[in-house]
């Protein structure tokens, strides 16, 4: 009779920096594994000792030092369960990605990650060294050969190869790989990929949670040795995963599954921007959330992500009309929040805004009217917003569009006030498609339709409308996603068909921009490319 | 006889991204060294033809093929001379940080770096490639042998070694290396070492100017071959820099070479603070800038700094006062600007207060005043500069010191604002030695005398001072730099002598200001490890 082993998978949310509550999630769920679920082998994620990412933090040796005492105290209180554990492991003066296999009170084995990703969102090979002799890590669980790589290392052939081929039937691969659009598929077709070139069953355990800009969506998966892929486990939702291994049939059993039902990108997207919303909040001590409230369709969808993120009680929206607030946006805001149940509070922007102008009117006589006008409103509004948060704490939510932000349409120190912005990374396209959507699931107008069919304007002035100053939003998403996500130039964008005038403007605007960009508030990525951390361009910059 | 090489080092700025700009420059520089100098050979900087650091333009397809087309052009024109000239090399799918020889119409030769710096503000590993079979460069010019490495090989031994080995007598050394403080010692005693080690020459040619962030500072220096090291050439002062190179005795003849007259810490930090405000400035398109002027030493240094950078004619300064301000504090922006000559204007910020508090009354009713009037006056400022800025046109520049950004000592969308943030990398107690220093050289107090003795305080509520909320800054600064330079933590601080709860109290106002400087605009590294891209911490970080 071939050999069987019960796997349990932590796909559980681990803190950055947080290493006594971290260890305290790892001590419960070791107990819950072993006790409850009667596994022979617990799964934690990549860097679940301290979370994903530390960044500067594994710079500093007494942070380094904290680890691996933690690391040595967990393994001894290890009995009756085999734990492999991700955390940063310090040798002389490198540190290495590492996981452990910590089991009869000692860490037994440890895996040093050997590709280390370094583009996008990851500067692993500034935190991290790749041990030249470092090699695979095979031990016996149950009877069964257990293998054991990391992350970015499924994404070439040979580690699991090599791992393969020094006996492992089963490999775990601990992962922190964040959410972005499509990327499931991607993932599914390379794990199918793996298993029938090795022949193994693969265990693939991703965390989960909200980590200042990224926003890690679990979405774990099992792979048999036959080529088959399981269905994921729910995105977005912590749980701990059970499974039974079959080395014999190299097959996965699911005992604790909680299955992922909607893989469509806009509902991924949309639970990614609620988990990232509500971790960003809640990590960082905020219970409460502000946001201004225009009537438009941007502040409309972030009041419902704010809402869904962390209960209505916990919003308060601000309406903040000036001269020229159609009645429209006061009332459209105002149906909302009772809809949602969430406060709506109102102060006009008048009284501060004549303040200004009558201290400018001896510099500004003679000069006309213009944008100083407008964003002087933004502005005016956007300390209003951080007055409530000063005075009665919580959180300002920023609710500007990646399209707004690409183009520089938004006022620094103004509608970009805030310390989370919340749809940064969605599309105006996106915007429209995410408000229909949440209608449809609720099977109620939580975005109200007079919002979603206005034609988009920032009313800073009279009658002013987006699309007088922006060409519409679906010409401007398609040219921004070529140009963002696929790194093309101007030449390559108008050979595509778009009219060489609007394209020449709009990547121009986006150069023109990257300095409000660098001075934003981080917001959850679900884009193939992100404004932040994942794409790093000179200010000062000369390439036209 | 022995043969001799004249050499020709261009510490230029070049652009990053102004790939025609560029070309032009080095076009100039082709003819002035062959023609005027009657140089054997010019040697460019790391990445001349496209600045550094291009950061994610380097991963546009379109970008590196511009590139690639700008030095083939480049070798077609060149004749009578050798240029060395470093730029992004690109082979299939992967880049170089390379620099090619180009001689008689063609690219005679590559040298592709081999150790790619990738900590503190390099992240070179996410742009290029180390050649696994990438070996010496090392050629012939008039009789001599010219070896190439790149910048950071020369912080290791075996690229020298190893061109030496392969015949190199001098050995050219171009480099992108950003100024922070006491770094020129450090090079030196490299320099000296590794030509005691090889016996051949080294010609050390650093670029110069301001790029976001960072400042370039030249400084470029010949070593010979006995272990001399010639005296630097003028730190942050584009120049043309000749020499003549023995390959007999090994050593450099200068023959036009401007040299560093002051390398005091205090004076290369002060030149950088100039340059890169100067820099980033006019490379952005602004001539003219703004400040608030408090009648306070930061923005009493940052008004000298931008009147050298730019002129005084193009400086405004703006007081702004509160009811709060005292009077000194008015009289000693006057007194200042009277002896600078720069325009000074005055906007109280009385009227918009007033709007806001009224605004706000009814929501504020049965709260106490606290930070949140603080911060409003401070907005009110940010707001009145940033309306200066819209309708004039002209930059804002930021006033805030180190020690305030550290401990969030300062309001963000407030005093924060503005397109650049001059003295953001200098502590306070180096605020103070900057400006006793800038009225010993100027034999006057352009830091009025005033400005330097009054105790320091924000003006934002009645009698306050910054020592009520704050240590005393020197302890404060002293804190900061074991923190944020040598990576320590509390208990390595206290266990140094420093008080516990202070010790505590200021890295926890630390670590809760990460938020703010997030958003905080660019300003030049002149310290061991500068805020922004260099220290790169998570906002949510659970690590005490």
């Amino acid at each position: 009779m071939s050999q069987t082993l019960r796997i349990a998978m932590a796909q559980t949310d681990f803190h950055v920096g947080a290493l006594d509550r971290n260890l305290a999630t790892i001590r419960d769920l070791i107990a819950t594994a072993r006790d409850v679920h009667k596994a022979d082998l617990l799964l934690l994620p990549e860097m679940a000792l301290c979370g994903y990412v530390s960044e500067d933090l594994y710079g500093r040796p007494g942070y380094l030092r904290r680890c691996e005492q933690a690391v040595q105290e967990l393994a001894a209180e290890v009995s009756g369960i085999s734990v492999v554990i991700g955390w940063p492991e310090t040798a002389g003066s490198v540190v290495y990605n590492a996981a452990s296999l910590l089991r009869d009170g000692r860490v037994e084995a440890t895996y040093r990650k050997r590709f280390l990703p370094n583009y996008t969102v990851f500067d692993e090979a500034r935190y991290f060294a790749v041990d030249p002799d470092g090699g695979d890590c095979v031990f016996d669980v149950n009877g069964v050969k257990v293998g054991l790589i990391i992350c970015e290392d499924i994404w070439y052939a040979e580690p699991l190869a090599s791992t393969v081929q020094a006996g492992a039937e089963l490999v775990l691969v601990p992962n922190a790989s964040p959410f972005e659009r499509d990327k499931h598929a991607q993932r599914d077709r390379l794990l199918a990929t793996r298993v029938a070139e090795s022949g193994a069953g693969i265990a693939y355990l991703n965390v989960v949670g909200g980590q200042d800009g990224l926003v890690f969506d679990g979405s774990s998966v099992l792979a048999d040795g036959d080529g088959t892929v399981h269905t994921a486990a729910e995105s977005f939702a912590d749980a701990l995963l059970v499974a039974d291994f079959d080395a014999g049939t190299r097959k996965f059993t699911q005992v604790q599954w909680p299955e992922e039902t909607d893989e469509s990108a806009v509902s991924l997207m949309w639970r990614a921007i609620v988990r990232g919303t509500r971790d960003y909040c809640l990590k960082n001590g905020f219970k409460k959330v502000w946001l201004g409230l225009s009537g438009g369709i941007d502040s409309s969808l972030v009041l419902v992500a704010a809402a869904e993120a962390l209960g209505p009680e916990n919003v308060t929206a601000v309406r903040m009309p000036s001269r020229y607030t159609a009645d429209l946006s006061n009332d459209l805001a105002q149906e909302q929040c009772d809809r949602l149940g969430v406060s709506l509070m109102t102060l006009p922007v008048e009284l501060p805004f004549q303040g200004f102008l009558d201290t400018l009117a001896p510099v500004f006589e003679g000069h006309a009217v213009d944008t100083t006008e407008e964003n002087l409103q933004s502005r005016i509004r956007g300390a209003l917003l951080m007055a409530l948060s000063n005075k009665m704490g919580g959180l300002v939510l920023t609710t500007g569009n990646k399209s707004e932000y690409a183009v520089g349409y938004c006022t620094i120190y103004g509608d970009m006030c805030g310390g989370y912005a919340v749809i940064k990374d969605v599309y105006k396209t996106e915007v429209f498609e995410l408000a229909r959507w949440l209608n449809a699931r609720a099977g109620a107008p939580v975005i109200p339709v007079g919002v979603i069919e206005r034609p988009p304007s920032a009313e800073l002035r009279e009658n002013q409308k987006d699309q007088d100053s922006l060409p519409p939003y679906d010409v401007l998403d398609a040219i921004l996603q070529r140009h963002l996500e696929q790194q093309q130039d101007a030449d390559e964008i108008i050979a595509a068909g778009f009219q060489a005038e609007t394209v020449q403007r709009v990547l121009h605007l986006v150069r023109i921009s990257e300095w409000k960009r660098q001075q934003a508030a981080p917001g959850p990525k679900v884009s193939h490319r992100a404004f932040g951390r994942e794409r790093r361009y000179p200010i000062t910059n000369g390439y036209r």
